[in-house]
């Protein structure tokens, strides 16, 4: 199984984050469909793409990937993945959420029930292999037309070693990125939570900062 | 106030990782002292290496110690930390521990009532200035003499921008290592928790794994 032979589904592909990983996987010519809430807004943010992507409600992009990138708010998530359940099983669903909360100090880890958004994706869909990445890139690199080459690891968590290979191969497409395996769905959390310090550091230092591991 | 003007004193500095910070920081020309429960250990530790050196108790260490690393084990983190605030009140804290559960599946983050280990430091030493750092370096490089340069970034958390300047000094003084400001104390957890990653990333890849920030 090939990742450039897959449809890659994106729900919530019209905010920043899921349309920036629109553009780079159809500007590497994977076959894309954006998911949104509203069918009409995913074919607009579609049109300003170029490549094999298309827009659609949530579900029916959804039913359309074979591999299914969750990248809707924290806010719904959960009631999303349930309503979706049937049509996600058997499919790989990759959650790229980040449970963050906000205030004048700036972003922080929220507690989740299940450990964490991905492990909660996994609790809620049972029939789907779930697996954990793309937590840590900077939207507006993705978004930034200018940034041909995006610098940095994406640490991919699953305990299914097929799925985990599968995403980090998605993330090898897309120039200057680099899929890296980083460990089971139990250590989820602190690589979704890691994004708050990402913030902080963007602050600090005026960056849209990233990850690379050493060493790998 | 310059960190080379600066005692380090390293808690638990018996085992690899205090040892291998001990080693760094002697060998860029800082004044050290390692401690340990046994003040002959810590001794015959700082007599292999070279530098500016010594051994105490912990409780010498950190009565000695400007700067004090706590790089102990999480076991015990609490009460030694309980025991030792009356010295430490006034100085500048650096945790360095990891709450970290093992099985045959790998690393894990245990969970911590105050949130982290550095959160746990700083409410048992309200009169301190604790920092939180040097979680995520491989000790196995620090202790390897044929690595000259270290390369990572230390991600350093605090809520004093003075504390957190200066531990961000202290990193840099390694060669290849860099301190990189990573957020407020409330924010430590997911940077403790991570190297339960960098664990699984080791197994995986047979690296030493360490983080780079990009765009920083």
């Amino acid at each position: 199984m090939s990742i450039t032979d897959q449809t890659i589904a994106i729900l919530g592909g019209t905010g920043p984050q899921g349309r920036g990983l629109a553009r780079r996987f159809a500007a590497a010519g994977l076959d894309v469909v954006i998911g949104s809430r509203s069918a009409e807004r995913a074919a607009t943010t579609a049109a300003e793409l170029t490549g094999s992507v298309r827009g659609a409600s949530n579900a029916e992009a959804a039913a359309a990937g074979d591999v299914v990138l969750v990248v809707v708010p924290w806010d719904g998530h959960k009631e999303l993945l349930e309503l979706l359940a049937p049509v996600l099983a058997g499919k790989l669903v990759v959650d790229c959420v980040n449970p963050l909360g906000f205030d004048k100090q700036g972003a922080y880890a929220l507690p989740v029930e299940e450990g964490s958004a991905t492990q909660q994706a996994a609790a809620v869909l049972p029939d789907s292999r779930v697996v954990g990445a793309f937590h840590n890139v900077s939207a507006v690199l993705l978004e930034d037309p200018e940034a041909v080459s995006i610098e940095t690891d994406v640490l991919v968590l699953g305990d299914d070693r097929e799925a985990t290979d599968l995403v980090q191969a998605l993330a090898d497409v897309v120039p200057g990125m680099r899929g890296v395996y980083a460990g089971r769905l139990r250590n989820a959390h602190q690589v979704e939570a890691l994004t708050a310090n990402l913030i902080s550091i963007n602050r600090r230092y005026k960056a849209h900062a990233g990850v690379r591991v050493t060493d790998v």
